[in-house]
Protein backbone atom coordinates (compact mmCIF):
# COMPACT_ATOMS: atom_id res chain seq x y z
CA UNK A 1 0.00 0.00 0.00
CA UNK A 2 1.62 3.41 -0.88
CA UNK A 3 0.01 5.40 2.18
CA UNK A 4 -1.73 5.68 5.22
CA UNK A 5 -5.00 5.48 3.74
CA UNK A 6 -8.11 8.44 5.66
CA UNK A 7 -10.99 7.15 6.86
CA UNK A 8 -13.22 9.32 4.67
CA UNK A 9 -10.95 7.60 1.93
CA UNK A 10 -11.50 4.10 2.72
CA UNK A 11 -15.39 5.04 2.99
CA UNK A 12 -15.62 5.51 -1.49
CA UNK A 13 -13.47 2.41 -1.77
CA UNK A 14 -16.18 -0.25 -1.68
CA UNK A 15 -18.04 1.84 -4.22
CA UNK A 16 -14.91 2.30 -6.64
CA UNK A 17 -14.35 -1.51 -6.49
CA UNK A 18 -18.47 -2.22 -6.95
CA UNK A 19 -18.04 -0.20 -10.08
CA UNK A 20 -14.78 -1.52 -11.50
CA UNK A 21 -16.35 -5.04 -11.26
CA UNK A 22 -19.25 -3.76 -12.91
CA UNK A 23 -17.40 -2.97 -15.87
CA UNK A 24 -13.53 -5.35 -15.86
CA UNK A 25 -15.02 -7.46 -18.51
CA UNK A 26 -15.52 -4.85 -21.00
CA UNK A 27 -12.47 -2.43 -20.07
CA UNK A 28 -9.50 -3.48 -19.78
CA UNK A 29 -7.93 0.09 -18.58
CA UNK A 30 -10.05 2.82 -17.35
CA UNK A 31 -9.23 6.72 -16.61
CA UNK A 32 -9.97 8.63 -13.38
CA UNK A 33 -12.46 10.62 -15.35
CA UNK A 34 -14.02 7.90 -17.00
CA UNK A 35 -14.82 6.73 -12.84
CA UNK A 36 -15.66 9.94 -11.78
CA UNK A 37 -18.00 10.78 -14.15
CA UNK A 38 -19.81 7.50 -13.45
CA UNK A 39 -19.75 7.58 -9.84
CA UNK A 40 -21.05 11.18 -9.43
CA UNK A 41 -17.06 12.38 -7.60
CA UNK A 42 -14.98 14.78 -7.93
CA UNK A 43 -12.19 13.83 -10.68
CA UNK A 44 -9.59 15.62 -8.04
CA UNK A 45 -10.40 13.49 -4.94
CA UNK A 46 -11.10 10.13 -7.18
CA UNK A 47 -7.38 10.56 -8.61
CA UNK A 48 -6.31 11.23 -5.02
CA UNK A 49 -8.11 8.08 -3.42
CA UNK A 50 -6.82 6.14 -6.12
CA UNK A 51 -3.25 7.01 -5.63
CA UNK A 52 -3.33 6.06 -2.18
CA UNK A 53 -4.58 2.31 -3.06
CA UNK A 54 -2.48 1.73 -5.86
CA UNK A 55 -0.25 4.78 -7.51
CA UNK A 56 -0.80 7.10 -10.49
CA UNK A 57 -2.56 5.62 -13.43
CA UNK A 58 -0.39 5.70 -16.86
CA UNK A 59 -0.72 8.84 -18.87
CA UNK A 60 -3.48 8.49 -21.54
CA UNK A 61 -4.34 4.73 -20.80
CA UNK A 62 -5.40 4.87 -17.08
CA UNK A 63 -5.43 2.14 -14.85
CA UNK A 64 -5.18 -1.35 -15.59
CA UNK A 65 -9.02 -2.30 -14.09
CA UNK A 66 -7.78 -5.98 -13.36
CA UNK A 67 -4.55 -4.64 -11.08
CA UNK A 68 -6.90 -1.87 -9.61
CA UNK A 69 -9.32 -4.34 -8.65
CA UNK A 70 -6.81 -6.65 -6.44
CA UNK A 71 -5.12 -3.56 -5.15
CA UNK A 72 -8.84 -2.26 -3.80
CA UNK A 73 -9.35 -5.80 -2.41
CA UNK A 74 -6.46 -5.77 -0.79
CA UNK A 75 -6.37 -2.51 0.93
CA UNK A 76 -9.84 -3.22 2.21
CA UNK A 77 -9.36 -6.96 3.02
CA UNK A 78 -11.98 -8.13 1.00
CA UNK A 79 -9.74 -11.53 0.73
CA UNK A 80 -9.11 -12.21 4.76
CA UNK A 81 -12.25 -11.78 6.26
CA UNK A 82 -11.59 -10.33 10.13
CA UNK A 83 -14.26 -11.84 12.56
CA UNK A 84 -15.40 -9.39 15.29
CA UNK A 85 -17.58 -10.39 18.62
CA UNK A 86 -19.34 -8.33 20.93
CA UNK A 87 -19.67 -7.98 24.50
CA UNK A 88 -22.96 -6.40 26.17
CA UNK A 89 -25.80 -7.46 24.39
CA UNK A 90 -28.24 -5.12 25.57
CA UNK A 91 -30.28 -2.90 23.06
CA UNK A 92 -27.00 -1.22 21.23
CA UNK A 93 -24.95 -4.37 20.94
CA UNK A 94 -27.62 -6.75 19.64
CA UNK A 95 -28.61 -3.32 17.54
CA UNK A 96 -24.97 -3.68 15.99
CA UNK A 97 -24.84 -7.70 15.88
CA UNK A 98 -27.56 -7.60 13.26
CA UNK A 99 -26.44 -3.73 11.49
CA UNK A 100 -25.77 -5.29 7.90
CA UNK A 101 -23.28 -3.48 5.50
CA UNK A 102 -20.09 -4.79 7.45
CA UNK A 103 -18.92 -8.30 5.08
CA UNK A 104 -18.29 -5.24 2.38
CA UNK A 105 -15.52 -4.08 4.41
CA UNK A 106 -14.34 -7.30 4.71
CA UNK A 107 -15.18 -8.47 8.40
CA UNK A 108 -18.58 -10.02 10.18
CA UNK A 109 -19.87 -10.11 13.92
CA UNK A 110 -19.70 -13.90 14.62
CA UNK A 111 -21.22 -13.59 18.22
CA UNK A 112 -22.10 -11.94 21.18
CA UNK A 113 -21.47 -12.30 25.17
CA UNK A 114 -22.76 -11.13 27.73
CA UNK A 115 -22.26 -11.77 31.45
CA UNK A 116 -25.87 -11.35 32.48
CA UNK A 117 -26.83 -14.60 30.03
CA UNK A 118 -26.60 -18.37 31.65
CA UNK A 119 -28.27 -19.73 28.30
CA UNK A 120 -27.40 -19.76 24.75
CA UNK A 121 -30.02 -17.24 23.15
CA UNK A 122 -30.12 -16.33 19.09
CA UNK A 123 -30.90 -13.37 17.43
CA UNK A 124 -31.80 -13.62 13.84
CA UNK A 125 -28.92 -15.68 12.71
CA UNK A 126 -26.53 -14.82 15.54
CA UNK A 127 -25.78 -16.44 19.02
CA UNK A 128 -25.09 -14.49 22.69
CA UNK A 129 -23.35 -16.47 24.67
CA UNK A 130 -22.64 -16.01 28.40
CA UNK A 131 -19.25 -14.35 28.98
CA UNK A 132 -17.71 -18.25 30.22
CA UNK A 133 -17.47 -19.28 26.93
CA UNK A 134 -15.52 -15.85 26.42
CA UNK A 135 -12.22 -16.99 26.15
CA UNK A 136 -12.31 -20.60 24.54
CA UNK A 137 -14.23 -18.48 21.69
CA UNK A 138 -11.92 -16.41 20.56
CA UNK A 139 -8.91 -18.12 20.82
CA UNK A 140 -10.55 -21.21 19.00
CA UNK A 141 -12.01 -18.90 16.36
CA UNK A 142 -9.06 -16.71 16.01
CA UNK A 143 -10.91 -13.61 16.85
CA UNK A 144 -9.23 -10.42 16.52
CA UNK A 145 -11.61 -7.58 17.00
CA UNK A 146 -13.82 -6.94 19.87
CA UNK A 147 -16.44 -4.63 20.28
CA UNK A 148 -17.72 -2.86 23.79
CA UNK A 149 -21.25 -2.26 24.28
CA UNK A 150 -21.25 -2.42 28.27
CA UNK A 151 -22.42 -0.21 30.66
CA UNK A 152 -19.47 2.47 31.51
CA UNK A 153 -18.22 0.65 34.69
CA UNK A 154 -17.40 -2.86 33.49
CA UNK A 155 -15.80 -1.53 30.33
CA UNK A 156 -12.17 -1.94 31.52
CA UNK A 157 -12.38 -5.19 32.71
CA UNK A 158 -14.30 -6.89 29.37
CA UNK A 159 -11.33 -4.77 28.00
CA UNK A 160 -8.89 -6.66 29.88
CA UNK A 161 -10.65 -10.00 29.10
CA UNK A 162 -10.45 -8.93 25.49
CA UNK A 163 -6.40 -8.77 25.46
CA UNK A 164 -6.25 -11.94 27.78
CA UNK A 165 -8.34 -13.75 24.67
CA UNK A 166 -6.04 -12.86 21.74
CA UNK A 167 -8.15 -9.67 20.69
CA UNK A 168 -5.86 -7.00 19.13
CA UNK A 169 -8.04 -4.06 18.13
CA UNK A 170 -11.11 -2.86 20.06
CA UNK A 171 -13.76 -0.74 19.09
CA UNK A 172 -15.28 0.62 22.09
CA UNK A 173 -19.04 2.29 22.73
CA UNK A 174 -18.98 2.78 26.90
CA UNK A 175 -17.85 6.22 27.60
CA UNK A 176 -14.79 5.83 28.85
CA UNK A 177 -11.14 6.01 28.42
CA UNK A 178 -9.95 2.37 28.21
CA UNK A 179 -6.34 1.84 29.16
CA UNK A 180 -4.81 -0.73 26.44
CA UNK A 181 -1.10 -1.52 25.59
CA UNK A 182 0.62 0.64 22.48
CA UNK A 183 0.47 -2.35 20.20
CA UNK A 184 -3.85 -2.63 20.40
CA UNK A 185 -5.86 -0.48 17.88
CA UNK A 186 -8.32 0.97 20.13
CA UNK A 187 -10.91 3.01 18.59
CA UNK A 188 -13.52 5.05 20.70
CA UNK A 189 -17.09 5.89 19.43
CA UNK A 190 -19.09 8.57 21.04
CA UNK A 191 -22.33 8.85 19.58
CA UNK A 192 -22.96 11.51 21.92
CA UNK A 193 -20.65 13.68 20.28
CA UNK A 194 -21.57 13.25 16.79
CA UNK A 195 -25.75 14.64 18.15
CA UNK A 196 -23.85 17.33 19.89
CA UNK A 197 -21.90 18.34 16.35
CA UNK A 198 -25.26 18.30 14.63
CA UNK A 199 -26.85 20.66 17.40
CA UNK A 200 -24.07 22.70 17.09
CA UNK A 201 -24.04 23.35 13.61
CA UNK A 202 -28.09 23.86 13.81
CA UNK A 203 -27.52 26.57 16.60
CA UNK A 204 -24.68 27.97 14.56
CA UNK A 205 -26.57 27.63 11.28
CA UNK B 1 -18.12 32.54 18.35
CA UNK B 2 -14.61 33.58 16.93
CA UNK B 3 -14.71 30.59 14.20
CA UNK B 4 -16.30 27.76 12.84
CA UNK B 5 -15.14 24.48 16.07
CA UNK B 6 -14.22 21.34 14.59
CA UNK B 7 -15.85 18.16 16.41
CA UNK B 8 -12.71 16.58 17.97
CA UNK B 9 -12.79 20.21 19.75
CA UNK B 10 -16.38 20.68 20.61
CA UNK B 11 -15.63 17.14 22.23
CA UNK B 12 -13.39 18.62 24.83
CA UNK B 13 -15.64 21.44 25.37
CA UNK B 14 -18.31 19.72 28.46
CA UNK B 15 -14.30 18.82 30.18
CA UNK B 16 -13.24 22.51 29.85
CA UNK B 17 -16.38 23.62 30.83
CA UNK B 18 -16.77 20.93 34.26
CA UNK B 19 -13.54 21.53 35.33
CA UNK B 20 -13.98 25.41 35.23
CA UNK B 21 -17.38 25.28 37.15
CA UNK B 22 -15.27 23.00 40.06
CA UNK B 23 -13.13 25.66 40.57
CA UNK B 24 -14.67 29.02 39.96
CA UNK B 25 -15.11 30.40 43.06
CA UNK B 26 -11.52 29.99 44.06
CA UNK B 27 -10.21 31.18 40.93
CA UNK B 28 -11.31 34.30 39.53
CA UNK B 29 -9.01 33.98 36.74
CA UNK B 30 -7.37 30.90 35.14
CA UNK B 31 -4.34 30.08 32.56
CA UNK B 32 -4.15 27.96 29.98
CA UNK B 33 -1.27 26.31 31.27
CA UNK B 34 -3.26 25.42 34.81
CA UNK B 35 -6.10 23.99 32.56
CA UNK B 36 -4.02 21.92 30.92
CA UNK B 37 -2.54 20.73 33.98
CA UNK B 38 -5.49 19.80 35.36
CA UNK B 39 -6.62 18.05 32.55
CA UNK B 40 -3.86 16.01 31.48
CA UNK B 41 -3.91 17.55 27.99
CA UNK B 42 -1.29 19.34 25.88
CA UNK B 43 -1.29 23.32 26.07
CA UNK B 44 -1.14 23.95 22.69
CA UNK B 45 -3.99 22.17 22.18
CA UNK B 46 -5.65 23.89 25.52
CA UNK B 47 -5.07 27.14 24.12
CA UNK B 48 -5.85 26.32 20.35
CA UNK B 49 -9.54 24.59 21.87
CA UNK B 50 -10.51 28.06 24.22
CA UNK B 51 -9.26 30.83 21.83
CA UNK B 52 -11.79 28.95 19.34
CA UNK B 53 -14.35 29.60 21.70
CA UNK B 54 -13.35 33.07 23.30
CA UNK B 55 -10.19 34.21 22.01
CA UNK B 56 -7.01 34.54 24.08
CA UNK B 57 -6.59 34.95 27.14
CA UNK B 58 -4.77 38.23 28.96
CA UNK B 59 -0.84 37.53 29.44
CA UNK B 60 0.37 36.55 32.89
CA UNK B 61 -3.17 36.68 34.06
CA UNK B 62 -5.39 34.15 31.73
CA UNK B 63 -8.85 33.78 31.21
CA UNK B 64 -11.84 35.42 33.15
CA UNK B 65 -12.97 32.07 34.75
CA UNK B 66 -16.44 33.14 34.75
CA UNK B 67 -16.47 35.08 31.35
CA UNK B 68 -14.91 31.74 29.91
CA UNK B 69 -17.60 29.65 31.77
CA UNK B 70 -20.37 31.67 30.29
CA UNK B 71 -18.59 31.17 26.45
CA UNK B 72 -18.62 27.52 26.82
CA UNK B 73 -21.84 27.27 27.49
CA UNK B 74 -23.08 28.88 24.89
CA UNK B 75 -21.01 27.26 21.86
CA UNK B 76 -22.24 24.17 23.72
CA UNK B 77 -25.97 25.51 23.24
CA UNK B 78 -26.38 24.38 27.02
CA UNK B 79 -28.59 27.53 27.69
CA UNK B 80 -31.01 26.66 24.99
CA UNK B 81 -31.68 22.49 25.38
CA UNK B 82 -32.83 21.55 21.58
CA UNK B 83 -35.23 18.51 21.66
CA UNK B 84 -34.48 15.73 18.98
CA UNK B 85 -36.56 12.69 18.40
CA UNK B 86 -36.23 9.27 16.68
CA UNK B 87 -37.80 7.90 13.85
CA UNK B 88 -37.46 4.21 13.79
CA UNK B 89 -38.29 1.67 16.73
CA UNK B 90 -35.86 -1.05 16.49
CA UNK B 91 -33.09 -1.80 18.11
CA UNK B 92 -30.67 1.03 17.25
CA UNK B 93 -33.76 3.22 18.09
CA UNK B 94 -34.29 2.23 21.05
CA UNK B 95 -30.81 1.97 22.04
CA UNK B 96 -30.14 5.72 21.15
CA UNK B 97 -33.14 6.41 22.60
CA UNK B 98 -32.00 5.37 25.57
CA UNK B 99 -28.31 6.23 25.30
CA UNK B 100 -26.66 8.10 28.36
CA UNK B 101 -24.90 11.91 27.75
CA UNK B 102 -26.32 13.60 25.01
CA UNK B 103 -27.47 16.11 28.05
CA UNK B 104 -24.43 17.47 28.56
CA UNK B 105 -24.40 18.73 25.15
CA UNK B 106 -27.51 20.59 25.10
CA UNK B 107 -29.85 18.56 23.59
CA UNK B 108 -32.02 15.67 24.85
CA UNK B 109 -34.14 12.60 22.69
CA UNK B 110 -37.54 12.83 23.89
CA UNK B 111 -39.23 10.42 21.94
CA UNK B 112 -39.51 8.10 19.19
CA UNK B 113 -41.78 6.93 16.43
CA UNK B 114 -42.72 3.95 14.49
CA UNK B 115 -44.84 2.96 11.57
CA UNK B 116 -45.44 -0.28 12.70
CA UNK B 117 -46.58 0.58 16.04
CA UNK B 118 -50.43 1.36 16.88
CA UNK B 119 -50.37 1.83 20.60
CA UNK B 120 -48.36 4.41 22.69
CA UNK B 121 -44.95 2.30 24.57
CA UNK B 122 -42.52 3.01 27.08
CA UNK B 123 -38.86 2.40 27.12
CA UNK B 124 -37.44 3.56 30.11
CA UNK B 125 -39.04 7.26 30.56
CA UNK B 126 -39.51 7.40 26.92
CA UNK B 127 -42.18 7.30 24.65
CA UNK B 128 -42.45 5.30 21.57
CA UNK B 129 -45.33 6.65 19.14
CA UNK B 130 -47.08 5.76 16.34
CA UNK B 131 -46.11 7.20 12.87
CA UNK B 132 -50.00 9.47 13.16
CA UNK B 133 -48.88 11.05 15.92
CA UNK B 134 -45.49 12.59 14.46
CA UNK B 135 -46.12 15.34 12.56
CA UNK B 136 -48.74 17.07 15.61
CA UNK B 137 -46.05 16.08 18.33
CA UNK B 138 -43.16 18.20 16.23
CA UNK B 139 -44.83 20.65 15.57
CA UNK B 140 -46.29 21.22 19.01
CA UNK B 141 -42.73 20.49 20.84
CA UNK B 142 -41.07 22.91 18.40
CA UNK B 143 -38.68 19.46 17.46
CA UNK B 144 -35.77 20.66 15.35
CA UNK B 145 -33.62 17.29 15.52
CA UNK B 146 -34.37 14.15 13.70
CA UNK B 147 -32.52 10.50 13.86
CA UNK B 148 -33.40 8.52 11.03
CA UNK B 149 -32.71 4.64 12.30
CA UNK B 150 -35.91 2.84 9.76
CA UNK B 151 -34.17 0.74 7.22
CA UNK B 152 -32.84 2.02 3.72
CA UNK B 153 -35.87 1.83 1.53
CA UNK B 154 -38.01 3.81 3.93
CA UNK B 155 -35.06 6.37 5.14
CA UNK B 156 -35.71 9.17 2.19
CA UNK B 157 -39.71 8.91 3.07
CA UNK B 158 -38.87 9.35 6.78
CA UNK B 159 -36.82 12.36 6.08
CA UNK B 160 -39.23 14.13 3.85
CA UNK B 161 -41.82 13.55 6.51
CA UNK B 162 -39.16 15.36 9.15
CA UNK B 163 -38.89 18.19 6.88
CA UNK B 164 -42.71 18.61 6.39
CA UNK B 165 -42.98 18.88 10.36
CA UNK B 166 -40.43 21.77 10.82
CA UNK B 167 -37.37 19.42 11.36
CA UNK B 168 -34.24 21.51 10.54
CA UNK B 169 -31.30 18.90 11.32
CA UNK B 170 -30.94 15.31 10.74
CA UNK B 171 -28.40 12.35 11.87
CA UNK B 172 -29.47 9.33 9.32
CA UNK B 173 -28.01 5.63 11.07
CA UNK B 174 -29.74 4.63 7.33
CA UNK B 175 -26.99 3.38 5.02
CA UNK B 176 -28.31 5.68 2.19
CA UNK B 177 -28.00 9.19 1.04
CA UNK B 178 -30.87 11.46 1.32
CA UNK B 179 -31.72 14.51 -0.48
CA UNK B 180 -32.50 17.45 1.31
CA UNK B 181 -32.51 21.08 0.57
CA UNK B 182 -29.23 23.07 1.08
CA UNK B 183 -30.37 24.83 4.10
CA UNK B 184 -31.49 21.68 6.23
CA UNK B 185 -27.79 19.98 7.72
CA UNK B 186 -27.40 16.83 7.29
CA UNK B 187 -25.31 13.70 9.18
CA UNK B 188 -24.64 10.65 7.76
CA UNK B 189 -23.22 8.23 10.30
CA UNK B 190 -21.90 5.21 9.04
CA UNK B 191 -21.02 2.76 12.07
CA UNK B 192 -20.27 -0.04 9.29
CA UNK B 193 -16.94 2.03 7.88
CA UNK B 194 -16.46 2.58 11.78
CA UNK B 195 -15.73 -0.70 12.32
CA UNK B 196 -14.21 -1.19 8.50
CA UNK B 197 -11.74 1.06 9.64
CA UNK B 198 -10.55 -0.24 12.76
CA UNK B 199 -9.87 -3.55 10.49
CA UNK B 200 -8.29 -1.56 7.95
CA UNK B 201 -5.90 -0.32 11.01
CA UNK B 202 -5.62 -4.23 12.12
CA UNK B 203 -4.44 -5.03 9.10
CA UNK B 204 -1.92 -2.90 8.52
CA UNK B 205 -0.37 -2.53 11.91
Amino acid sequence: MATQIMKATLGRLPRYLKYLKSIEDEMPTISATTISKALELGEVQVRKDLSAVSGKGKPKVGYNTKELISMLEETLGVDKINSAVIVGAGRLGRALLNYSGFEKYGLQIVAAFDSQIEKEESVGDKKIMPMSKFKEFCLLNNIRLGIITVPKFAAQEVCDKMLQSGIEAIWNFAPTALIVPNHIVLQQENLALSLAYLNYQLNNK
